[in-house]
């Protein structure tokens, strides 16, 4: 039986600050890092095992995996980046903390931008002190100016058709360390989520979300590791 | 021309006991990990960029890796793991120290493992608790019972051959971090340096050395950084 298993980063800078990241590269806090090698002595204690990973192009996932592996004892497990599974682009949101959006934007489409499944956050100015367009991780890469849930999902799930399932589908195990919205993407395909449920769906940082799977790579079962140890 | 940046992985905790490591798996010191992170803002404060890098199975060098990734703002660069770029394995002197090696085997005869080009250093024995040939890591590896330095080159080249120099003949910019012999090995086949040369040959830890290279992936210049910085 295929086997999945996703990680949200740990915490972040700007997750503590209650800022809009998105695309912006932050780095881990302190408890974020505990909470990555929290992740991986608990895969290990399970005996799971992995036979390649994938992460995002952002510091912060690609830490969460890399210490995460090195508490499993697995730092040398092949490892692919893209950055397909990178978060959510929340556009001219980059950078505010949540009380600024509410000032400026007001409560109300402050709740719809997080809450709509297609509704994008408005577009990054040109020349914003966040636009990433001219970073060299992304050559060759169209860098949206703010994407929806919806629009996240347009561009996760062609890297899991191409890239991800496959390797399932040949009896690898995998597991993705990624973003509270390129997982939602991931559970929304696995788990027949509707639109208007997936955007409520919270995913909690650090903690493995085991995945077991039928041959069509549809869920049979679904928990987090911490609810089984 | 062809660009090519080598990195032996800081100090390690064997290192420092001058313990005979080999393929042993064991952990950078504080020095070591301050070397590398060096290692990588030595490299960004020259301006160099990469496409694509290598590393070997071993704790030692992938964090080596991370570490100076990590300083160059570079942690989503690809990183391609093989064993090939392992350490010489040292067979039955793995887990000695110095002083335990020439008690047990003489000065005469560690002088001729250390400095013999063609001399492996006897086998491991079976059951030895430095055996590794159960390791997960190396399903479908026939792990060496001791390497000289010349059968670690002829795991090494096959690699380099096969994965690394295309990669550089297409243009990529290319960094390795790898082992004090698995790098003795690419500097001898890079440079034309002979058997009798490059047993004397010391690679410092965490120091890049820097490599232009011709068409045909010939030294044209060698260097390393820290002498031009």
């Amino acid at each position: 039986m295929p086997q999945l298993v996703l990680i949200r980063h740990g915490q972040s800078q700007w997750n503590l600050e209650n800022r809009f990241t998105g695309w912006w590269d932050v780095d881990l806090t302190e408890k974020g890092t505990t909470e990555a090698i929290d992740a991986g002595k608990a895969l290990k204690a399970a005996g799971m095992e992995f036979d390649l990973c994938f992460t995002s192009y952002q510091t912060r996932a690609i830490k969460t995996l890399n210490l995460a592996l090195e508490a499993m004892d697995r730092l040398w497990l092949p490892v692919t980046k893209n950055w397909q599974l990178n978060e959510r682009h929340y556009g001219g949101l980059t950078g505010l903390d949540k009380q600024q959006t509410r000032d400026r934007h007001g409560d109300e489409q402050v709740h719809i931008w997080r809450r709509s499944f297609d509704t994008p956050p408005p577009a990054m100015d040109a020349g914003s002190a966040f636009d990433l367009s001219g970073d060299p991780r992304y050559a060759g890469v169209k860098v949206p100016l703010a994407e929806s849930l919806k629009n996240t999902i347009e561009r996760v799930l062609p890297y899991w058709n191409s890239a991800i399932a496959p390797e399932l589908k040949a009896g690898k195990r995998v597991l993705i360390s990624a973003h509270g919205n390129s997982l939602r993407a991931l559970v929304k395909h696995l788990s027949g989520i509707s639109d208007d449920d997936i955007t409520g769906l919270e995913i909690p940082t650090g903690q493995p979300i085991i995945y077991n799977l039928d041959e069509n790579l549809n869920e049979v079962e679904r928990y987090y590791l911490k609810d089984r140890s």
